[in-house]
């Protein structure tokens, strides 16, 4: 499970009081007094600080923790599979056979991954209030946008090694700014094969009893030196049991629990039916793509990976908006909502038409919708030559202006991480290049026609595997050091350059920006402003015990080990033994055990708790998250939730929803006795 | 545009009068009236007799019609683009050059096409209402589909050359027997490039202005020589002009105008997404297979033509389904019928629940559906090898059936049909066999999770690749003298096989087999008795100006040639010209003007009409379809409908829904000046 697709957050609250175990919470914002009620223990201020200290974001969107005071950081083996693909070669592939480093010189270097940890929260709802007071529309958007990244930009004072995020919560009821010290230099210790970490592969993805190893160990440098990290879990030998407690510290992508029945309407009918009728054809070229051979299957494993992910994450999605009980749900506690403002006149007033409001931009969206995933959202140009191509030519445009009225991912804070991207000297593969691109192009030519003026732009008299093939295998981005090159060029660079890639993007980059643009100004501003304005009004009816929905910042979630019980009243026991694993290989993909498994038969305790399951909180994005017990040890690596659990896009549902970890235990014995990793396990502090 | 899938057949009545121009009316109910009223033309019965036996199905589920004295059939290229694939070799591709017989001799035998010519139509009604007095669930189905069977054999009386089909029409309102002549030699005498026929593929395909040479000629043999068919229908010389009359005579395979709304939101939620979740995946394999090199190109080709046609036809549906107003329209009718019907006590007792039977019965067809599809309908084992394999086996156990007693494919009346699909000769391209299946096999992993105990019973210890390439490599029944043997042999001789693909269709037989059972006893049968309540009361409150939905029968469409206004404004000319071809043409795929065409540049006018649109209310299983003049003379040759048509499934929308047609003067200028078909255009009658 990784965080799915980072659509435009649309910010909101809970509707009314928390169901048990219910949230995912601002660390500056527990709720303490459920907490204790649920679990008998109250957390205070020391025990917070810690869990805030101890985690960290990659910056792909995965969550992760220190759990040595060597800088070593534990996280999921699916968040960092960009990177063993990378290091991996035909000679030596540790997708296929894992990696260990014996010692600190081993470890090696993972170009792509950034990984941030949270120093300061502070709260900066004052100066975006003053700097927008009065404005609306589009000079709301842009006053906004440029404080924001003001405030980013003064926040890391050109320090490189600091990332300050300005965080959208409470719909724009609360502002805050999240500052983080950077890490770029990070190297890899240890991942299991990727049939050990995966096992079960994509037909066990989002289900339970599971028998998955997916964890890795990064360990965070400076300087050329390992850093210290005096703030970290220690992992607990004791493990748990049925019942005891379970917090999960990591960073959910997104929720959409507040969203309107209209906007749901939108993503049900729109966005999923979308995005699936597209995925399920890439998808199916992927797999035949790498059918053919062996080189090709390594190629297409990680993109075949995430789509397979993304697909079972909006199948859910798609399932969750389309039950009559769920969605019924959602459309009563709206009517309820509703008629709650409506029998307040104060409240009445101040949300106004907004509810009305918000429907009329949907509507806007559909027209505007397929422009903007097919030419922005880069659906119509699905290759990696073509995001750094249409990276490249925007970073050369923006740089012209000043920081804060540029496009929000071209801020001078941000600058670093595209530096970092542009030069991962991640080879590309030019055939899966060539064939991703033409399936997209030709899917474009699909939604638009033939006929469409921007089509015909560009596909002249060609088809999409011609334009492809020539600006796939015309292109000189593949190379790190051309792409450094025109980056440092700037726009004349830019402008000068004949690369195939960069000339295809900006045959449409009018268009695109165009596209994005209708969608902020007639959509989102224009929801943004309505919803805040329903956000007071909930607050004013439901008080304050209430979570902002996820924006891929630090979250707090309480829980506890627990199974649940199916729809046909089958009992799902919350714990998988390594025994169990043993049972389920079949010797064939996606249940081929890892041959260091089955040569370690003899010594591994089949009785070891393996996976396990809570009633956490937690959705995409919260994949490497540590669950901690009260003691703030290491119990579990969260990696998935349950097939129930997709439904949290929407809302919590207490009584399926689980979520997926490793066991500490699995973990540890993995460790020892498969992997012979016995230095890390004394890093870890066990014995 | 084929027929696309043509499931259980829910069989309605048209809900209130009908549009201008609505209707697939039966020819022996033909609304002389309402058409005399349209067109100033009255049809009599010499002419609608004329219509009758010049029209002929395709036993795959095409239209066509004979054009000369001679046996000369037109329909579409597509609909015999399996033939033109078989007859083709790497040394002699027709696909990609088309086919002219010179002479008679040279015409190339169409071993898979079966033409019936219908020659009775006889009212069983009677027969069948008192076989089935009194009875109600599987017994009413049993004995229905006993006195059906029986009628069908003794109707045919043994004869090869004839075949019987028993017609459900009204809901079971009325039953009729269709009686054909059976011609199963048939043979290609012209074929244009696939790149002519299908111009503009599938970016094109459901959409005008459209530039496509979508026909084939046939000539039906008897006994070694061409038949006589003094039932034809002549070229028209002048054609058409705007707002002229255009009658459509062919068999439109099926349609669900009146289904109720619970049985729509059933097809909106699980047919048309599960379809489309499914068919994306498969067309994506598909191409990616195809791209591999140009035999995996050619062998590819016809199935991905179908898939991505039956996704065009679905995503239509799902769009007219999910568009508020159109199904706002269906719903506002269902509530009208139902209030009408509660305002009159005889009526309302004679409907009773039977609203509420058929909601019951969509919630339980949501449970069964996915084993039906999955077990019975092969989603599961999509393979040609599987398909004769499941065939042979159920051919040997249901023969030692009375025919009554048997599935109902297996009837006597249809053992000839089944013969001659086993003999076909056809290749089975091993490589594309393996993908598919293990495409389909993934599927059905996917569906029921690796733990369902069928999913273990059919993969073992081994991956989807490996059980899929072990059946189609171990397996003979690409050879048809081998599945002759076996059918010839009985149950006896296909149980002493050790074929791995009639292995494993042994394997999920019984559970295939219940999975129809179940959908059959507790969906269709008690959706089929309500709905004949309903259809009563329907009767009696809209009176018999009506026709029956789609069965793969004979209809005719009264209409008009006409134009459309697009939803945002556009005017669609009504006719498109040769000129337009040459301006359309890129030389890339699918744009591809073929060669022929190039060289007569000089030839051809290129005013002349080429593709045309008119008002008939069609659908799949139209192609092939003529459209006549009130002469009985051909003005164009029906191959595809507009976008809106898509939506004709659910109901008849006058605005927009346009069928799709080749006009007669394009393909009379394509045989003279292109093809240089000069003894064609003489046996049409033509100078």
């Amino acid at each position: 499970m990784k965080l799915a697709v980072s659509t435009a957050a649309t910010i909101a609250l809970l509707v009314g009081a928390a169901q048990a175990d219910e949230g995912m919470w601002t660390i500056d914002n527990v709720p303490t007094a459920a907490i204790a009620k649920a679990t008998g223990f109250t957390p205070d201020a020391k025990w917070l600080k810690k869990a805030q200290l101890s985690y960290v974001r990659l910056a792909g969107g995965c969550s992760g923790s220190f759990v040595s005071g060597e800088g070593m950081v534990m996280t999921n083996h699916h968040c960092i599979s960009d990177c063993i693909a990378e290091l991996s070669s035909a000679e030596k592939d540790y997708q296929a056979d894992g990696f260990l480093a014996k010692t600190r010189l081993e470890e090696k270097s993972c170009a792509g991954i950034e990984i941030n940890q949270l120093i300061d929260i502070t709260d900066i709802t004052p100066q975006v209030e003053a700097a927008t007071a009065g404005k609306t529309g589009q000079d709301f958007a842009n006053a906004r946008r440029t404080v924001l990244a003001d405030i980013e930009k003064n926040c890391a004072g050109g320090d490189a090694k600091l990332r300050c995020d300005a965080v959208t919560l409470y719909q724009g009821g609360r502002y805050n700014l999240y500052k983080y010290k950077r890490y770029q230099d990070v190297r890899l210790a240890f991942a299991p094969e990727a049939s050990a970490a995966s096992f079960g592969g994509d037909p066990d993805n989002f289900n339970f009893p599971r028998y998955a190893l997916d964890m890795a160990l990064l360990r965070v440098y400076e300087d050329g030196k390992p850093i210290k990290s005096p703030h970290h879990f220690k992992w607990s030998t004791e493990g748990t049991k049925e019942g005891d407690p379970s917090f999960v510290i990591g960073n959910p992508g997104s929720t959409s629990r507040l969203r309107t029945i209209a906007e749901l309407e939108f993503v049900r009918d729109n966005v999923a039916p979308s995005f699936l009728f597209w995925a399920q054809e890439r998808r199916g070229r992927l797999i035949e793509f790498g059918r053919e051979n062996a080189d090709r299957n390594r190629e297409a494993f990680d993109d075949l990976n995430s789509i397979e992910n993304s697909i079972k994450v909006w199948k859910g999605r798609q399932m969750a908006l389309a039950d009559k009980e769920f969605f019924g749900g959602k459309v009563k506690a709206e009517q309820d909502l509703r008629a709650k403002i409506a029998a307040d006149p104060k409240l009445s007033a101040e949300v106004g038409d907004a509810f009305e409001q918000i429907e009329k931009a949907q509507a806007r969206y559909v027209q505007l919708y397929q422009r903007l995933i097919h030419l922005e959202r880069m659906r119509a140009f699905d290759s990696v030559l073509a995001m750094n191509a249409r990276l490249l030519l925007r970073a050369g445009d923006e740089r012209l202006l000043p920081s804060g009225q540029r496009l929000r991912e071209y801020g001078d804070s941000r600058l670093p991480a595209l530096k970092q991207r542009l030069s991962n000297p991640a080879p590309v593969h030019a055939d899966l290049e060539v064939a991703l691109l033409t399936f997209s192009l030709t899917k474009f030519r699909e939604q638009f026609g033939p006929d469409d003026a921007l089509v015909k732009a560009v596909l002249g008299k060609q088809s999409p595997d011609q334009v492809a093939a020539a600006a796939v295998k015309g292109s000189k981005l593949g190379d790190p050091a051309e792409r450094l090159r025109l980056f440092e060029g700037g726009k004349a660079a830019v402008d000068a350059s004949d690369d195939p890639m960069i000339k295809l993007m900006k045959v449409v980059d009018a268009a695109a920006r165009q596209a994005r643009k209708s969608v902020e100004e007639e959509v989102d501003a224009v929801v943004e402003q309505a919803q805040a304005r329903i956000a007071k009004a909930r607050f004013a009816l439901y008080g304050d015990s209430v979570y902002p929905d996820a924006t891929l910042s630090l979250r707090l979630s309480y829980g506890k080990m627990q199974g649940w019980t199916e729809l046909d009243g089958t009992e799902i026991k919350p714990y998988t033994t390594i025994g169990g694993l043993y049972e389920r290989d079949t010797g064939a993909f996606p249940f081929d055990m890892a041959k260091s498994w089955e040569a370690a038969k003899d010594k591994v305790n089949m009785a070891t708790p393996y996976n396990a399951v809570s009633t956490n909180d937690i959705i995409g994005g919260n994949s490497g998250s540590a669950a901690i017990n009260t003691k703030g040890e290491v119990i579990g690596l969260i990696f998935d939730g349950n097939i129930h659990s997709l439904s949290g896009d929407y809302g919590y549902e207490p009584k399926r929803n689980r979520a997926v970890m490793v066991d500490v235990r699995g973990m540890t014995e993995a460790l020892r006795h498969v992997y012979g990793a016995q230095h890390i396990v004394k890093e870890l502090g066990l014995k």
